[in-house]
């Protein structure tokens, strides 16, 4: 049933809200009022910080990632290493990986996955300007840290060929059992994956 | 661990969202990038839609409810029935209440209910101006329809005693077995407060 608001203005606020990817009318309408109860101020802010970055942010012209800058600071970062570049579908992703403190190189964001369902083709993510980045020179590897999905792996097969011929090593980040899982409840294809592309202990991990 | 965002601009407009009851910095992130794939109109759209409903927005001077105008369409509709009013918590209890399609009184809104723990005293609720609005006359039958909750309990006795002594009858939503719910799940309170108030059946529901 249609619900009837008491004001066309929180009609409309509500309905912007429900705009956005999980959001029902019920939650946006508990978000709005709870803006309705702070002072004025707090919904300019909220107002003026989303116009802001939508009037004022770029992409990286190197990377692709979001940046306030032309160059991001970790493409203009000198201790960072320059030869290695590790390719993301994503914004969340670079976020991911910077988080666990184990890669020093630089990024390529993609902006997603090549997925024929959903009209996204090759074209439409930056694996050319990836392609470029690599012929300019001074790349000795790239790491693919795609989704381990159908889009991810197809992906990953059209870059590996784009690249191929091209002086660069092309590297995979490793498919297997999640640190803290238990074997018997892993998938068959993530534990025959593990197996295969076991590596040498020497008693540390 | 410290999330390390690209931009300071994207950190900003996640930081405003993650404000908002019930929403992680996750969430966050993945709502304002959402916006940011959509046309900068869409995230002027819904800053303007907030803005001018905080800048716009009034109270009904009669009803306390959220309106676009002086007197909200409920209490300038000459199709209802001012002679009962029905009080409310909140808004979201106005739209449940009018989605029934059982009442065609007029409403007052609260605003909360009395709560000593979070600080909400009689006076920070709208209920001054309900015994004002009572003593003006024109009113046979109050309705409390408040949460079934310590709250709204005290609220509900505190209202009582505050019309006592006036020409008006107050009256209180039934409280028993929802419509669809098992007898053997119901609480004992719910229960034993149905089969007191137990009401005459004629076989008609």
């Amino acid at each position: 049933m249609e619900q009837q608001y008491p004001s066309k203005l929180l009609e409309n606020a509500v309905e912007e809200f429900a705009k956005l990817p999980g959001i029902g009318r019920k939650t946006a309408l508990r978000l709005v009022l709870h803006l309705l109860r702070q002072e004025p101020q707090v919904i300019r802010n909220f107002a003026d910080a989303l116009l802001t970055l939508s009037s004022e942010v770029k992409h990286c012209k190197v990377c692709h990632n979001i940046s306030d800058t032309e160059v991001c600071p970790i493409c203009s970062n000198p201790k960072r290493d320059a030869t290695t570049v590790c390719v993301v579908e994503n914004i969340q992703d670079v976020m991911a990986v910077e988080n666990t403190q184990q890669f020093s190189g630089l990024y390529h964001v993609l902006g997603g996955s090549i997925s024929p369902m959903d009209g996204i083709g090759p074209s439409d993510l930056e694996i050319e300007s990836l392609v470029e980045r690599v012929k300019a020179g001074g790349i000795d590897e790239v790491i693919l840290a795609l989704s381990s999905t159908m889009e991810g792996d197809t992906t990953n097969f059209y870059i590996y060929r784009k690249l191929s011929g091209l002086p660069v090593k092309v590297s995979i980040i490793a498919r297997g059992i999640a640190v803290g899982d238990e074997l018997q409840y892993a998938d068959e294809v993530t534990l025959g994956r593990s197996i295969v592309n076991r590596t040498e202990f020497n008693g540390k991990y």
